[in-house]
């Protein structure tokens, strides 16, 4: 077998034990706060039907989604439903055609109708394009768009909310809603690689469906400042608006229909300022009266309370723009009677993210510590498995960007330097003879629980000195001749390099 | 968009809540025990470049890989090198061939050797033949097979093992060796589903690669006999082998060069017996004699001890049988100083598993409490990491079988009633005011670290109580109009139908 350089295809990374701590550690917080607030965890397979994932994220979603090939002879299924006379007569014209019948009397006329050597030679000519033709899939009306279906069913999972609603449709009948659900997998999308952007990374959503309850929301709320929280952030702003609130935006100024337009807008008030959010709504055909409505709206400034009476008065006149305030109070309501521990909540009316899906409240999670793009998303959406053939089932959902939080986390040195996902002691031994006397000593300190290796004998105490460093096992037990004879044992602090004689029980209390 | 009605590829699975509560239990275990004896986590993508995989498990192996669409207009890369004339020659032969290059001259040539109306029909005939041509791949030498690689450049992961051995290869300059990782993830073959046979399974293995001490071989027996134990079994085998006992017995008999026969008919001892195993050892040429000298070797019986003696004078002869038994040995000297909890640790030569893979050790693990095949297995092979062109590498490693570990467990009903991963409390009110009331309560437990959930306002008691039934939560807290006027609220124990009025800080008390 030929040797090969290995790598691994673009947009996907392999993760090295110390990444793996560091992501265990945000994944199994994350889990552990959506577990106390009665999140369940499910797993849904990594490929599912092309017809679950097709036409559910748009044209250009479509294009993202990693098929996969059928296995065995797929093509024999695939047929090429074209004969030779087609072909021929789409690609050179009818004009001296091969006939498809053929007989005596038109293949006589045929060759009467060539009059001079002239024609002859344009007709040979004709026919040695013909015969040269170099095929491609093309002249079978074969592209790769026609020939995905034919040779592949499946897909990779592209998101986990898909799925989700394909799951509960399925098992409807064993679900007790509301269902409240977690699930932390990956997903593979076919994007251009970049910094930051993957072509495999992980998804970490939690969603009730079948519970209209504000509570919901809040508690979400709730989970973004206690997982947050416990992974050290100290600055964080969770956003929220309403889809009600934009609708009655548009409906106060009487561009119900252009919600999309003036949402678009709105949303790009940080980067492009109050001036180019209003030229752009004036290119959209928004007219400048409406637009001087607008501004004390785009404009809200204050506490959320403050913020929730100027929309309430400049939305006096539409029904569901009330109708989001209410909602909206109703949810900071519910978060005074649980003050959250770190994070700012704000009511952000330019929040728009996914405007076309959520029909309700709208979150977004910002670090203030550091300049990234958000950290955290969801909100509520009225049809989520509709898609699937059960209607009115109401949802409400969020999710970490854990890759992001990780850079976060990374850029403000916030991973605990030990954990228990670590070796916490190395016994060092210089031969055969004390990895004999080692081996009751590595017994009993795993007994007790703590995380022990043995440097099997043989190797240099450099080698595994440095072996302990590599590795950041914070202690080390040093048995030579002098240690066996006299029980009392080397225990190295790695850290601070301090050493000191102790004998097994001694040690054992240390590092309990 | 149309409705349809869902489903998921088949031989995959969706996990729910109950179920994955039962298989993090079983993944966690394992997970904490590789940690403790010092095995770090990595994880690889789930898509591996095609020409890391194929061309690792056999040919066999290589059809059951999953192989992945090449996304964007991938057809346009393929090209079919094929002209009309070549097609034309080749299904219909060269009688009446239509020249390549036509002149005037061979062009009546042509039509002059036509000399009957018969010859002329009979030519017509063969030209509405060849225009009638219905296309098919096979036209153009295409096929599945020789397509694949063209359309697709990546694979789902197969298994474990040779994405841990591209891994070691891709980052050896980070690596401290001897390096001692673990991995939990999914793997896919396209194999036929059938009971207990799946496309999407979870594999689950350490390894350690670098270091040829035994002491290695011994602390997995030790992982397998901690792990297994602290997921509740109570009556294990742990079957050890050594490959270098087998070649032993093939050199002895001087049919070194029959070793796979040799092992592949011992193999069967259980299912055939002596007699079956004696009958294909003949059919494969073995002599009357030979057979009669692997007898004792065969049916060795008694301790591993007196097994290991019986072979040391059956292999007297053999130098490579005799470091076997040496290396068993050593094994075995290990275990004594490190007793093991509930294994049976046995000596057993009619273990061959992958054997042109493994070059040492080998082992298997069993129950013996329920009917089942072997729930773990592994070994030592002496170069891992040559297929990536990194020679001498020695590794050796372990698989639990975690789908069969499941089954198990859940026929010994070995998995634990309540767990950390479920809610342990829902709290119960008629309406708004309940809920309000409520919030202070929920808010408190929560940071006591309590699983808790409130059952938004507004759904009969009896819903929110089914709702507790369903999701296994052990005890409730009712909150209507006495309770929220005296401040004892009834609490309720699920399991017993046990209530009693306590007041809040009585009730935390009692769930910490």
């Amino acid at each position: 077998m030929a040797s090969i350089k290995p790598s691994v295809p673009k947009g996907t990374r392999d993760f090295s034990p110390v990444e793996m701590v560091k992501r265990n550690f945000i994944f199994d917080t994350i889990k552990s706060v959506f577990r106390k607030y009665g999140y369940q965890q499910i797993e849904t397979p990594t490929m599912e039907n092309s017809s679950t994932l097709m036409g559910k994220y748009g044209d250009e979603g479509d294009k993202l989604i990693f098929k996969v090939l059928e296995s065995g002879e797929y093509l024999e299924k695939v047929k090429v439903s074209r004969t030779l006379s087609e072909l021929v007569e789409e690609l050179y014209g009818s004009v001296y055609k091969i006939p498809t019948e053929i007989h005596y009397s038109n293949f006589s006329d045929h060759f009467e109708n060539l009059k001079s050597e002239t024609e002859i030679k344009s007709f040979s000519t004709h026919l040695r394009n013909i015969l040269s033709h170099n095929f491609s899939f093309k002249d079978f009306n074969i592209d790769s768009k026609n020939l995905t279906p034919k040779i592949s069913e499946k897909a990779l999972r592209y998101d986990l909310t898909v799925p989700f609603a394909r799951y509960v449709v399925m098992h409807q009948n064993e679900i007790t809603f509301p269902f409240k659900r977690f699930q932390v997998q990956p997903v593979w999308r076919a994007d251009r690689p970049q910094r930051g952007r993957y072509r495999e990374f992980y998804q970490c959503d939690a969603d009730v469906v079948g519970s209209p309850s504000l509570l919901n929301e809040a508690e979400f709320i709730m989970i973004y400042d206690e997982a947050l929280s416990k992974l050290g952030l100290k600055d964080f702003t969770i956003k929220i608006n309403n889809r009600k609130i934009l609708s009655g935006i548009a409906e106060v100024i009487g561009k119900a229909d252009n919600i999309i337009d003036l949402t678009v807008a709105i949303d790009k008030l940080d980067k492009i300022g109050l001036d180019g959010v209003i030229k752009e709504l004036l290119e959209k055909g928004f007219a400048e009266a409406d637009i001087e409505k607008l501004k004390p709206v785009i404009l809200l400034d204050g506490s959320n309370s403050v913020k929730l009476h100027s929309l309430r008065d400049a939305l006096a006149d539409s029904p569901i723009g009330l109708k989001g305030c209410d909602e909206l109070e109703t949810v900071f309501n519910y978060i005074t009677n649980c003050p959250l521990q770190t994070a700012t909540l704000e009511l952000d009316i330019t929040l728009a993210r996914g405007l076309n899906y959520y029909t309700g409240a709208i979150f977004e999670v910002k670090t203030n510590e550091v300049a990234m793009g958000s950290i955290g998303g969801g909100g509520r959406y009225d049809d989520l498995t509709g898609m699937f053939g059960l209607k009115d089932l109401t949802g409400v959902g969020i999710s970490f960007g854990a890759d992001r939080i990780y850079d976060v986390m990374e850029e403000l040195n916030l991973f605990p330097a030990t954990t228990n996902q670590t070796t916490k002691v190395l016994i060092c031994c210089f031969d055969s003879e004390g990895e004999t006397y080692a081996l009751p000593l590595l017994h009993s300190l795993r007994k007790n629980n703590i995380n022990a290796e043995l440097y099997p004998a043989g190797a240099k105490i450099k080698k595994q000195m440095e072996y302990a460093n590599n590795k950041a096992i914070p202690y080390t037990i040093l048995i030579g001749s002098d240690e066996m004879q006299s029980g009392l044992l080397t225990f190295k602090d790695m850290t601070s390099g301090l050493q000191e004689k102790l004998n097994a029980e001694e040690i054992a209390k240390i590092l309990l």
